[in-house]
């Protein structure tokens, strides 16, 4: 492609509420652009990076035996309510009315239709396993679109739906999913953990999700330095810490001491001094759960995990009680709680145990104890309650865990019977009776894909594609697009790329090399080859390689096999 | 791909609802399956045929210098609030409210939104001219959606729009399009006829509409035996009939006859008889103009034009009147209208001058009028607002016109500026002037070109696909799935075609040859590999093309040369 007739409007400002990486380079480069809130169109360059990962997913899916369909978007609103989603999904799910005023919405996900499909068209075992997926455009009118395609209310996803005759073949099924997805995020050339997750509203009960690392993404994991444990912190674990193995005697008696308008715990900790650390804080916060009040309380370095805190207490979610309820429950103002003497339901993390001469809140105002022990000055049920942090214990090794950033990339299920009997979907045995249907269902963001790439793989220039997702694979620049030698030989060396089926960004517009260079740094094209008098005297063109510093002179002759080596090098990641 | 593991849900009922062949044989064949009224799905085959069309139409677009670009389906009101369509679309456009209650609608087409994408990034001369298109999901609620995927409410389609600096470019760009969807027809495989047509709605000057021709085709086509013309019913002009040459002496005096409860032409023709065809009556219908009321007299064997008898009214549209408004306009109930002695409005068609001896209506209950004659009896302004007919003569050669049905595929405009004036998508020129862009646009239904090229390719046995966009370009079926010669000799073939990059659906299912057989036809896969015992003794495998009877036997060896080269003939269209 020649660049002078490419449609490639890169900007030179770097565009308002665009903090992201990827939000700012996407708009920035020529990439995307928003048409409204959470809603892009994608321009030439971008819609060639959707192609790249799309067929990169294809590929994989194919190899492992997954079929592809295609499924509407408009959907009649039968199906969602035949499973309770038309209820349950609440305004993320956009409604509505057709001109006879039938109500419809659009599709956020597919399992219903899925499933309606098989039930009409799968009814033995012998139709069985079947894998169907789609790469298809998703609308979801999320509360806080934002970060560019990070969250969008309109987005291109892969979807795939495994039907089994039983658990062992969804598992089986889950297994050449997870498989597939390794091969799909390494082809990409991303670093990424598959972490264990939480299978919230999906109602299955194994899952994983893929997330590419990435100091900017929304999702926090843990992962283990020593073995392959990692989990997302909503659901990941660690070995409790010991609990203290010094006698009560030690710990001096508990003290109350005043401490006027000191209310989080880095206002006590520097208030009280004398070698106080937030670790030696009882950190107590009431939550409402359902109709009840609970006083939790956690390290004063820990924060409360409310996924573990919900399942605790038994309940579908938990939130932090509002001021009113704090003070109605523990008679003082917030930033005042504590367990000691606290006669209401408390729950306290595992690490409290350990303890053995920590503060609290003395449930009145402006004051505290001090020297307050666990088990001694007061006592609670403890569980795992709290996220697991950079240096916890491994649960599964002992080693030491580290956190780390995450977008979530994709999500693998086994779903089990919950859509099939909701649908009744059931096939007929050999012995020709009638079970259910086992299924699972596995997304990958495509569109989010590309952000995640970038998050990924920027710098402070531009953009760095990995060969295998970049719009281009080189881009020629000449030096002079004056009529002469230079301009000659790189429209001898586009022609010659192209002819090999390399894609080749031309820039033969006639500006100065500078904005080419700059250009090119911005829109992260992997190679670069140079043209320029000097070098071409000397029978050479310059070729750099975007996430390299280095210049490497190559003859002009023999050019084209070094490239296509490189490229062929670079996309298999061979590097 | 191996049958026995595909999902290729064929049916041996005739779905109830579906007439039109490509319906009845994308549901039987397994090709594609309703989720709603005018809301499908793709089952695996559907799929394939679509991206085969989608991969030519890319093809011949990129080859042609447009770039492709994704734009949203789910659009802010905003941009057709300012075209005025957010009113002007009325039903047919799908609107919603998204959590915070604004306003939002499903694209239908997407001229607004293309322009605001170019009045926003385009600014100059220098970067135009400009051909942006996209592949993607378009949404109409359409008043009546039928006939499987010929007319959707969500449906696939390429939407093209160019951007000029005038109107001499829009030409070009025109042009330049015209050529590459002659090039992607022809590379289907279809017949077609690129017509006139009316630019209605869109609001521009230039255009034509590309026809594949089908009998079951909804729209009606004219073209000229002899010339190029050709022209949908609604556009299509033929030369004037020559007004009476004899005098009006040789015509019998007008004479007022009892024709009790003759209402229609066919009545009046059999009552009277005499002699009397069709041809020789004045078919006088009354239309509704705005507030007008008008008279409008065709001869008895033609059909009124609405769109062109709007136009010679001055109107947007007409109508026939209701009963009531006609008894109020001619005194008499519904058909015995007519021009004599009638006092309002009249216009009448140009062939209505040739009629030297005629019956009309009498504007009295149960009477007409014998021996009329157009210029002695009664007269009228004269213009063309009928149908052209067969038999009428071309006005551009006067050969003679011939009418088709078509399946309109394609339709390619000029759109001047009516959105970039409505957008205000301006740029500057080489003297800083500020012009408006002009712009074109050019559609393709793709969905709907998997169902008119079944219209046009079947026979009663099932579907024949043409090879360039067949699911799979080779079944190969073997006689027996047993252990022994056949199986083997089909497996080996089977490894051979996939490893040469063949598309092969093979069928393994352990099942009679009749059945297989019967699936093969109904699928449409162009080319059929019969391995069986006896063939296959003598060193050969049969070869049958879908489209033709005849089996011939090919030597095993070698045989996959023959298919190969068989496969590019076929794809290239030379048969």
């Amino acid at each position: 492609m020649r660049y002078s007739k490419a449609f490639i409007p890169t900007l030179k400002e770097v565009p308002k509420d665009a903090t992201m990486p990827s939000h700012v380079l996407l708009l920035r480069g020529g990439y995307a652009r928003a048409v409204g809130a959470g809603i892009y169109e994608l321009l030439p360059l971008g819609l060639r990076v959707l192609h790249k990962i799309a067929g990169i997913i294809r590929d994989e899916m194919d190899a492992a035996g997954a079929q592809e369909v295609l499924m509407p978007a408009l959907l009649p609103a039968e199906y969602f309510k035949e499973s309770g989603r038309w209820d349950s999904f609440g305004e993320t799910l956009l409604r509505l009315k057709d001109r006879k005023l039938a109500d419809y919405h659009l599709g956020p996900t597919h399992e219903e239709i899925i499933t309606d499909m098989v039930r009409r068209d799968v009814g033995s075992y012998r139709q069985l396993p079947l894998n169907l997926y789609q790469i298809q455009t998703k609308f979801r009118d999320e509360a806080r679109p934002r970060a560019g395609l990070l969250r969008c209310r309109e987005f291109t996803m892969k979807d795939a739906y495994s039907f089994d005759v039983d658990e062992a073949g969804a598992l089986r099924s889950y297994e050449s999913m997870r498989v597939a997805y390794c091969k799909i995020f390494d082809r990409i050339g991303l670093q990424y953990r598959m972490v264990q997750a939480d299978s919230g509203a999906m109602g299955g009960s194994t899952s994983a999700e893929f997330q590419v690392l990435a100091s900017s993404g929304e999702d926090a994991i843990v992962a283990c330095t020593q073995c392959d444990y990692a989990a997302n912190v909503e659901v990941a674990v660690t070995k409790a810490i010991d609990a203290a193995q010094t006698s009560a005697a030690d710990t001096p008696a508990m003290e109350k001491v005043a401490t006027p308008g000191k209310r989080s715990i880095q206002d006590v900790v520097a208030f009280l001094g004398n070698g106080l650390t937030a670790a030696r804080m009882f950190k107590s916060l009431i939550y409402t759960a359902g109709t009840r009040s609970v006083m939790v309380v956690v390290r004063g370095d820990h924060e409360v995990n409310e996924i573990k805190l919900a399942k605790q207490l038994g309940v579908s979610e938990v939130h932090l009680a509002p001021d009113n309820e704090v003070f109605r429950v523990t008679r003082a103002p917030v930033g005042f709680a504590g367990p000691v003497g606290f006669v209401g339901e408390v729950i306290a993390d595992n690490a409290v145990a350990s303890i053995v001469d920590g503060v609290t809140g003395a449930n009145e105002k402006d004051l505290h104890f001090t020297h307050v022990r666990f088990g001694r000055d007061f006592n609670a049920p403890l569980a795992d309650v709290r996220n697991v942090t950079d240096g916890d214990t491994c649960a599964s090794c002992g080693g030491a865990l580290k956190s780390y950033r995450g977008i979530e990339a994709g999500h693998i299920f086994v779903l089990g019977t919950h859509y099939t009997e909701k649908l009744k979907a059931t096939y007929a045995t050999e012995n020709r009776e009638t079970k259910t249907i086992v299924m699972g269902c596995y997304g990958i963001g495509v569109s989010r894909l590309i952000a995640a790439t970038i998050e990924q793989n920027h710098d402070e220039q531009g953009i760095v594609w990995p060969m295998s997702v970049a719009p281009y694979q080189v881009m020629i620049t000449p030096l002079s697009t004056k009529p002469g030698a230079v301009i000659e030989a790189a429209e001898a060396l586009y022609a010659e790329l192209t002819s090999l089926g390399i894609e080749v960004l031309f820039d033969d517009r006639d500006e100065r090399p500078g904005v080419k260079f700059k250009d090119a740094d911005l829109l992260g094209i992997p190679l670069r080859l140079t043209i320029g008098d000097k070098s071409l005297a000397a029978g050479s063109v310059e070729l750099k390689l975007r996430n390299q510093k280095d210049v490497e002179l190559v003859p002009r002759e023999g050019c084209v096999t070094v490239v296509r080596d490189l490229i062929d090098r670079l996309k298999t990641g061979t590097k």
